[in-house]
């Protein structure tokens, strides 16, 4: 299937739920066009872990019937969504890809966020396949629009079953591009909020000082109906301010956006460079002023940090060292070379490496946030090209690094393609301006969207 | 047994193991005289849920050839600790005094503070008790000093099995007073970190914002010690600066210490006032400038914000919503009347509040900050009073609040007496300035001890 980025659709609840007050359409015939889809895609995609039809039909049909009776629980009453396998299901096990975790227990409660969508009357369809402990060997699963292809980690599963309107909305998690990437390559929504501000607590996590809650979905609307739920639910991470769960931003017209390389500019195909340069022509002809990094010495400051960034993240590995040193000692071989490669790098480091790492994130917050009355945000790719072909594998995470490693909110805008494949424009704001940055992502794609090269 | 700061002190495992290397003692010698104490008086004082003593002689057999052998591991090779009952061991269940983990399973991995103190060289020689969920029901544990008192909570164990010298140190939590006010009641030393300094991970977390791994024990040295092993081998938090693990800190003299009233002075008898007041005259004679807070309208702000510290708490109540309130509804036997009183506040509780009382602790921060420069520490009481007579409870948290709130590092001092029984005074440094405190709370140990009221 060749994609499109002007035709490319995907059913929505959010627009969807609109109607059901009135009795055209309902959350069970949403579920079934869902279910459709599954059994179109799922066996050569595998975006699945597990699935529970009978589940959701049941709990499609309450959802149906609260809204019948003008009752319905929330936004999200009956929105079927999927729960990337870092996150606890109550009753199933959380495997994140790895065998270590093939005889754990089933999980005993929903995590935070799962609990609140469900509060909301959403319910789970299905878990959603990840790469091993969310950051090595990368799942099963392929790209709806090339099955040759990768469809990005390590929100793997979450970002392919949205593209092949399986699910209007999946959860993930991003310590560095582990939302945006794979939504960049399947051409989908994304939204990863400043960092703790939807609670990711409540399964696997391996990267605690950057891991983020994300979420991938069909439309910006989906997505912003079940980040509020969440919020309102249960909230941000413990001691983080939560998001703010405002009605959906409308759309505004960003008046400057900083455009930067990083290191992902160099490693980027000349075909997806022209199509970023065209797309950023058209918006200045929209009236968006463009700055470089050399516009000001704050910015190209920040631009020359964010090139140090994969430093950082080196030295996270120091978060993994416990209990996973522990863990393979035991158990060495349910570990694959590419954990094994982690665990290696984690055994080297010690405490003052850590600090480093910590300091020089400490750097990047505040250059970055020095910006925040120059500019409106940050453009850039959301990708360094299309997923690769071959074996599946997680993308590269050069153009995500930086608003991980800040903590800023950032989305995947599925607005560009590149040979006949998806390719993501990738905006960021600024901490706890997630509204504001929903509403320029909103303007961005309902402008339109760009040639494909 | 009546306690007397002056003559009180307990075996100390850093004061041991300098002559470990000459032969003079050895860990199992050291092990065989906290036995000895716990055989003579765990049975009335209750300060343990488990301990396993044939285990810790084989451990201490093992440190004990080590340090024959001229290689011991670190300097708390062969020390035999605590675990307070919140935080993992493997193979043992963690408990935290609640039904509600009574069939659960055994921890997989220690705690990452305990493999921390394990890599070391250390031991666990038991788990000590604590309330429910570390807030609720009170331990069922007894004050050492005094059978008919209680021992204070929630480090409730640690405390008294340190003061009954059955160990040299154990760990603890701290949300609101609980490391500090346990160890003032029982008399023994203690140090809270900065926030996030020390990992507290691997174990049943219900404040998660607010929560401090601290440390109790026979000396501020043994503490020390036990400290950079941990910051060395695991770190603090992830995401947070770990503890300056630099070689014990020198007694040093503080110049300028600020006298703190908070809400705990009217709550506090008489005698206790008058001893502190006779303490700090004391201090002054030996030349160490108190200033009260009406010395700058920066302290005298600062001071005031801490009296609204208690609001602060109430909303993180929040915090324990989830997933403590599906808990309560699956088995609403299994929580005490105090625990279902915490979780029906909970339940009462908006996204809303929980944002103002993150808003009212930043302010509370920052005003505490502004004071760096202007004086070198705080002093309080570090309880109202003695421990109450009656059933065990926890103690109240009136002067420790502000200390856990702000995220400064706090130590009890054991050096006065009211009535027969211990009574410390807090000494609170400032943020990531923890050597620094301790340098002072050696100095203010060192000084010696005023007359008991």
């Amino acid at each position: 299937m060749t994609y499109d980025p002007k035709s490319a659709a995907f059913p929505s609840f959010s627009a969807a739920r609109r109607g059901f007050a009135e009795g055209k359409g309902s959350p069970r015939e949403f579920l079934e066009q869902c279910i459709a889809a599954l059994e179109a895609r799922e066996r050569e995609v595998k975006a699945f872990v597990s699935y529970d039809l009978e589940s959701a039909r049941k709990a499609a049909d309450a959802a149906t019937q609260r809204w019948q009776d003008g009752a319905p629980l929330s936004a999200v009453d009956g929105l079927p969504f999927g729960v990337k396998d870092c996150y606890d299901v109550a009753g199933l096990q959380t495997l994140v890809n790895s065998p270590w975790f093939a005889d754990s227990a089933p999980a005993e409660f929903d995590a935070a966020h799962v609990a609140a969508l469900k509060d909301g009357g959403a319910f789970v369809f299905g878990k959603t396949t990840t790469t091993e402990f969310t950051m090595a060997l990368p799942a099963p699963t392929w790209n709806p629009w090339d099955l040759t292809r990768t469809p990005g980690g390590s929100s793997t599963g979450s970002a392919a079953a949205v593209a092949s309107s399986m699910l209007p909305l999946a959860t993930g998690s991003q310590v560095r591009g582990s939302v945006i990437r794979p939504a960049s390559i399947c051409g989908v929504a994304a939204f990863k909020p400043t960092f703790g501000a939807l609670n990711r607590h409540g399964g696997i996590d391996p990267s605690p000082s950057v891991n983020h809650l994300g979420l991938l979905g069909a439309t910006m609307e989906d997505i912003w109906d079940a980040a509020r739920q969440i919020a309102v639910a249960v909230g941000g991470d413990p001691g983080h301010l939560p998001l703010d769960a405002a009605p959906l931003p409308e759309p505004k017209r960003p008046l400057r956006l900083a455009r930067q390389y990083t290191i992902g500019w160099d490693k980027t195909d000349d075909a997806s460079k022209a199509i970023f340069e065209e797309w950023l022509e058209g918006l200045k002809e929209d009236g968006v002023e463009i700055v470089e990094p050399g516009h000001s010495q704050a910015f190209s400051d920040y631009e020359d940090a964010t090139t140090r960034t994969i430093e950082f993240f080196f030295h996270l590995f120091w978060e993994i060292r416990w209990p996973w040193l522990e863990a393979r000692e035991r158990a060495p071989d349910k570990f694959s070379h590419v954990m094994h490669g982690h665990l290696d790098n984690a055994a080297k480091l010690t405490i003052e490496d850590y600090r480093r790492a910590l300091e020089c994130q400490a750097q990047l917050q505040s250059l970055h946030r020095a910006l925040k009355d120059e500019v409106d945000g940050f453009v850039t790719l959301a990708h360094i090209g299309a997923g690769q072909k071959g074996a599946p594998e997680m993308g590269t995470p050069w153009y995500n690094d930086a608003s991980s490693a800040v903590g800023a909110p950032t989305a995947n805008l599925p607005l560009l393609s590149v040979d006949g494949m998806p390719l993501g424009v990738q905006l960021m704001g600024f901490e706890h301006r997630d509204a504001q940055m929903i509403a320029h992502a909103r303007w961005l794609l309902a402008r339109g969207k760009a040639p494909s090269a």
